[in-house]
């Protein structure tokens, strides 16, 4: 992994130039390491990168424990905070306090550290930089697709293998036990989300939590999870399978997802607005009268986080563009009786056309039990 | 489980009736559900619970997704917001907007959401309410104690019958792994934080990221976890081995850590500083020569989050009381060499006395590989 972390904060600081932002104060740990290619969950200690648009010159704060492990981090300056220490005082006595015009992230600065930025910088004037970190971050480079594929084909491993040990009595959350150790056993640092494993009935709830209910035979089998490599780049899939024989209602709603997933990816390329691959997968759903069982976006970005920019809605005209990366992932949930979800991972690539990440076949499978 | 969560919203109102608080908006999603039993995680999404000090009325606004999860939520009304909707927008069409001194959890709030309800509430101060949710949290029942003690029966478990599947050849990682799988089998949500498994050198490191070291002989192998139950209490325990044998060094270092977790045990009691347990326990480290490899705090209080009030360090002149829970885990960290640390968790019960609620064995135990 050669990642340019220089050009990368490059490309923020003449973004901000553009808008007249002096310097940047970047807290949210992932933006961090977009930019470092170090990263901490600093918990309640204080972490941020101050990024001077003039001079790009950084500096890293960081909690006084991290201080060796930052060694990694493409900064000017590490500055450990110890435990005794107040931040901001710290922040001061490092940085030239005549910003006029700060970035912050404000979905991420607290209430109580915007206070300590004000006291800090008093003639600064605080202005929203997420869009921008959520932009840049939103076009993957192709190191940044081995990164992604790296982390499909550890879940989708752990996918094949996790399915050989499903038998007769098991619970929804013992698999998800399995499934977790696997993903460490491969290689990952961990799951990038909650492991969702729905059986039967339970598959119809587009958010459920796996609990003590045994997979039986007849039961669908709704299984969508991913891995965080130690790149921590993330994974997201899903696929669904029915223990035992399938029912010709199940082979129908099972067929009708299949053939929204695949018309949603068909539909991805560059140059026209994401709302069209929502509506080409809905579509399909809906011809076949299960509109009302599908009452969710069909996909989101991903890279660093497993939820990024952009947002795949029926109502989004933004175009899209190469280098976005995101799921196609439509469903049909009924209540009561069951769901099906099938996800698959699409690239934009350089010429402008789809690149499916994700392998797994999405043939309807059956789980002998 | 039959938490009074009645109790612990009078309580918080008549703290803040003294503040001459008129309404709290509550944010961290721990600290509503200390309030209201009910636990989300919104991510990206938005949720509060808004508590009138006057009426003692409740109104929890959250994720529509999340409605039925929240039948259990011990509030008055439930106000679910789908995707499309403005949650400020929602609340101002909900509360009256006359509130003079509104409590927030500034560092927990964002800039943001602070935009937001300053545009609800235009008339309205903004006070810090962290502090008093902090202490109230602090003082745990015998109800939350019946909660800790079952997530620490679970991590003792998990710990005695991962020790059996250690072998030649297996990381830190792999280790990880099986412990993680074992918290799930027996019946705990998750992991309290990432589980520590480091061996030999690597156990000098009181943040070390387990990898693939593999165990080898004459390691020191320190371990360092917890559950989160499903009724969300966690635990968090220490307990180092030595694999093959130990040499005399090995054994005095332990045997001096050893020492100062029963001196720091044995210290607690109500109506003393919270220094003095620390200061215990560290005597004993400083008086065999090993001060300089103490550079931690001693201990940290625990309950529904792994890290909560009191924090037991050597300067916190706050006086001990009943119904405080924490850690004492003190340690010999000699970097290239190992280290060792030894953790219980206490409780200062209603006679003010300790009681240690970990009950593995602290006696140096060797492991065959």
């Amino acid at each position: 992994m050669t990642i340019d972390y220089t050009s990368r904060k490059d490309a923020l600081i003449s973004n901000l130039k553009e808008q007249a932002v002096d310097a940047a104060l970047i807290t949210d740990p992932s933006n961090i390491y977009y930019m470092t290619g170090f990263f901490a969950d600093p918990h309640e200690r204080y972490m941020s990168l101050f990024i001077d648009v003039e001079s790009k010159e950084t500096h890293l704060f960081l909690p006084a424990l991290d201080k060796d492990a930052a060694e990694v981090a493409d900064a000017d300056h590490i500055i450990p905070i110890s435990d005794e220490e107040d931040p901001f005082a710290l922040i001061k006595a490092t940085i030239k306090s005549d910003v006029k015009t700060m970035g912050i992230e404000t979905n991420v600065v607290t209430v109580a550290h915007h206070n300590g930025l004000k006291s800090v910088f008093p003639e600064a004037r605080f202005t929203d930089i997420q869009e921008a970190l959520n932009l840049q971050r939103t076009f993957k480079s192709r190191e940044d697709v081995d990164g992604m594929k790296e982390a499909v084909r550890i879940i989708e491993t752990v996918l094949k293998e996790g399915l050989k040990t499903i038998k007769a009595g098991m619970t929804e959350a013992q698999l998800v036990a399995q499934f977790e150790y696997l993903m460490k056993v491969h290689g990952a640092a961990g799951p990038s989300f909650s492991t969702m494993v729905l059986a039967g009935e339970k598959a119809a709830l587009p958010h459920g939590t796996p609990g003590d209910r045994t997979l039986e035979n007849g039961d669908f089998l709704l299984i969508d999870f991913g891995v965080i490599t130690h790149d921590r780049y993330c994974s997201d899939i899903t696929r669904t399978f029915i223990i035992g024989e399938a029912t010709d209602k199940q082979n129908d709603i099972y067929n009708i997802v299949k053939a929204a997933t695949e018309a949603g990816v068909d539909a991805v390329k560059a140059g026209v607005p994401l709302k069209e691959f929502d509506i080409a997968a809905r579509s399909v759903i809906e011809s076949h009268g299960y509109g009302e069982y599908f009452n969710n976006r069909v996909g989101h970005g991903l890279g660093i986080e497993v939820h990024e920019a952009p947002s795949i809605h029926h109502l989004n005209e933004d175009v899209a563009k190469p280098g976005m990366l995101f799921t196609i992932e439509p469903g049909i949930y009924i209540p009561g009786y069951g769901g099906v979800r099938i996800e698959e991972e699409v690239y934009i690539n350089e010429a402008g056309e789809a690149e499916v990440l994700t392998t797994f076949p999405t043939e309807l499978q059956t789980i002998k039990i």
